[in-house]
């Protein structure tokens, strides 16, 4: 059997300096793991000379991406470059030539990644991803685990650490959006241009890719539908305060029958829920799983050395593979077709948050009007407003069909009582 | 390479069955997994002839724990009868006769488990007890995993669900302690007699395997200093609550330097920490390492699926393990020699409630006991008592060592100004 095994890194930034780290200082347990070691024997970096955090000997750097990738002595190819199109041709023809792939590239999984499982799978290759979900939190084992004995059913995650950051200072400090995501990005939590995490985008992809796996379902980035948190008000977040629930952007997959729905908004959950206490740049994922019940997964979304350690769990898995023979049995292709849920078969508790005429009648005219289309109200809060010309209004609904609710909006902005359609969100983890 | 892979079972109870069905339904992917399929050979039970909600054949079946213990074709063993002294002799015997071994059995592990470590690792065999901590948690893989790149220094587990549905209850409905432990019987998430429950016996013998696996220290149940929640009443918890705080059973391991300490007492966390939403039977724990910075495991800590699932994960790595030649090479021996901290490098904030005369003068004698023993206050609350003769003080310290804590508490109770101390709490997990 072999005594060392030999991979390539494809990119040599934070995380990938963070790898060579972990192997390098963690060579003897590794070892004792594997049965054999590892040795890096080829970096791909965009220039031999820049001054680096960690020693490297030159000949273990490379310019050229086909000395790694047409090494027929390198078993796993780690990609930590990032990007796009370059990463997705260097992956395809790492897994042509039979070689494992382990990346940490949630764009690249949330859009090529049916395609490139696939080749995996052609090729009897490992494409393993788990840091590209949530860096710190081995999250994609636990379904895979999970599922050799469990049937997923449903899915919520924190998987954005901008957008909770930013979210957590307007609920507990009360800042409004703007000055909330200025000290996000102040302290390196939200980029110059936060559009992907403020929009949900970035957390649409992660989910689209928890769905594929935990419903063994092709979900792409299409089929998640997404809102983002830019119209999120103080006011609102004060209002859920007092109804006893925390906003937090979450990405939902559920599956009943099997139908699914994958969605990303800013959703109210109850102040007891695990969800809840989730704060600041912390991910967390919550899982129902028909055996094991309601569990959750909590730990930092990024940074350096927690996703290199998710890599390095991934490269430790995948060199277990190949020494038995089993490479890409572990590769999880899509088993069902893709069902979407119909708006009639998504069904979910909304807060609604009104300001309307406070004139005799309005209440009964509102409750005329949900009553209609089979909305039904848990709680409401009436409030006076500019000197009880105006009423505030605010609503939570039982459980309903989204159809129905997208009736009530619809209705509601057009009702003679109405000024204005304030809010609207979402209502999860209700365990009543 | 084998086709097929012999198991036996030590056990036929609920998690037992629960192992075959789970073994039975995932057959396919199992061996897609492992490269081959699993056997379940021989089951030893103690009734032959018993009704059973599983099919079984009945060669499949034995009294005889030798016809596991001493078949060559057996390559592991799964432990799932309980108690200690047969379960230990079982054990040792299937090591002995160079079987991999899988237990769920946390009373065996807590006071057996270096012994049988030690003789796991002589015989190059694998000892595998992911079920013994948190049925539904995968949290000593979580350990395992992490420790290969990373330093564990602090540990905060809610590891029993009986406690946990108690507290609950008292804290969100308003139960005394004797209706919340009858209901909590009544709802079988008690026993007849709870005392290994209640008086924190259970969650010490699982914060001693996790403080073993987590700081490589050999940690006896003896190490653990141990409270439980008899004493603890609706008024203190009524306080917590004012204060900021939930109130948990919790075992904690935490490491400084070398030293460490293992204990498990009620403890205050604030509303805020992850650890404070965890409520009813439900377990978590809360892992800090000095790369990953904070995670938490949140799950089941008991049931029939939960457990049964955790077996057959460990199952699965022994196989993998067995297969690549690596079987002994997970048994992680404790590397450090045991230092367990003294009074004086314990340092916490601690919640202590006293009933004082309310004449001119005691809160200056208070402050000034405080003060002579180097114990400074974070949050103080004063309210009148008795119509005013009395006085109820309650105040959370700044982080202090245990010693002073203890010698301050010694000379409460002899203060002239002093009627009663009601009450002393650990708090942990501020963050400030």
């Amino acid at each position: 059997m072999a005594q060392e095994m030999n991979i390539g890194l494809l990119g040599f930034g934070t995380v990938g300096t963070g790898v060579l780290q972990i192997i390098r200082d963690h060579q003897d347990k590794l070892q004792h793991q594997l049965g054999c070691s590892i040795k890096v024997k080829k970096v791909l970096v965009s220039n031999l000379h820049k001054e680096r955090e960690i020693k490297i000997d030159d000949d273990q750097l490379t310019l050229n991406a086909d000395d790694i990738l047409n090494d027929p002595s390198i078993v796993a190819v780690i990609e930590v470059m990032g990007g796009i199109e370059d990463a997705r041709r260097y992956i395809r023809q790492a897994l042509e030539n039979n070689k494992n792939v382990i990346t940490a590239n949630k764009d690249l999984m949330a859009i090529h990644g049916s395609e490139l499982l696939e080749l995996a799978n052609k090729q009897g290759c490992d494409l393993f991803y788990e840091a590209s979900v949530a860096g710190g939190i081995p999250i994609l084992r636990a379904l895979v685990e999970g599922l050799a004995s469990d049937r997923i059913s449903k899915m919520i995650g924190i998987v954005n650490g901008t957008t909770n950051y930013i979210l957590t200072k307007m609920s507990k400090e009360g800042r409004g959006y703007e000055e909330a995501l200025q000290e996000a990005q102040a302290l390196g939590y939200a980029e110059a241009d936060p559009t992907a995490d403020v929009e949900g985008i970035d957390a649409a992809r992660k989910i689209s890719i928890l769905g594929t796996l935990g419903f063994s379902m092709n979900l792409d980035l299409d089929d998640v539908s997404i809102r983002g948190i830019t119209e999120v008000t103080r006011e609102d977040l004060a209002f859920c305060e007092q109804l006893g629930y925390t906003m937090k952007l979450v990405g939902i997959a559920n599956r009943f029958n099997d139908k699914v729905e994958v969605s990303v908004q800013p959703t109210l959950v109850p102040h007891e829920h695990p969800l809840a206490s989730v704060d600041d740049e912390y991910n967390a994922v919550y899982v129902y799983g028909d055996a094991v019940g309601e569990t959750m997964f909590y730990g930092p979304g990024a940074g350096k050395l927690p996703t290199a350690t998710a890599v390095v769990s991934d490269l430790v898995a995948v060199l277990k593979n190949n020494r038995l023979g089993v490479n890409g049995n572990s590769v999880i292709l899509p088993q069902f077709e893709k069902k979407l849920k119909d708006p009639d078969d998504i069904h979910a508790k909304y807060f609604l948050r009104i300001h309307a005429k406070d004139i005799s009648g309005t209440f009964a005219s509102l409750t005329h009007l949900f009553h209609e289309n089979e909305v039904s109200l848990e709680k409401i809060l009436q409030l006076p407003l500019n000197q009880g010309k105006l009423a505030e209004i605010i609503v939570v609904t039982h459980a309903v069909s989204k159809k129905n609710y997208d009736l009530v909006l619809e209705k509601l902005a057009d009702a003679d009582v109405v000024v204005e359609v304030k809010s609207s969100y979402r209502v999860e983890g209700d365990r009543k």
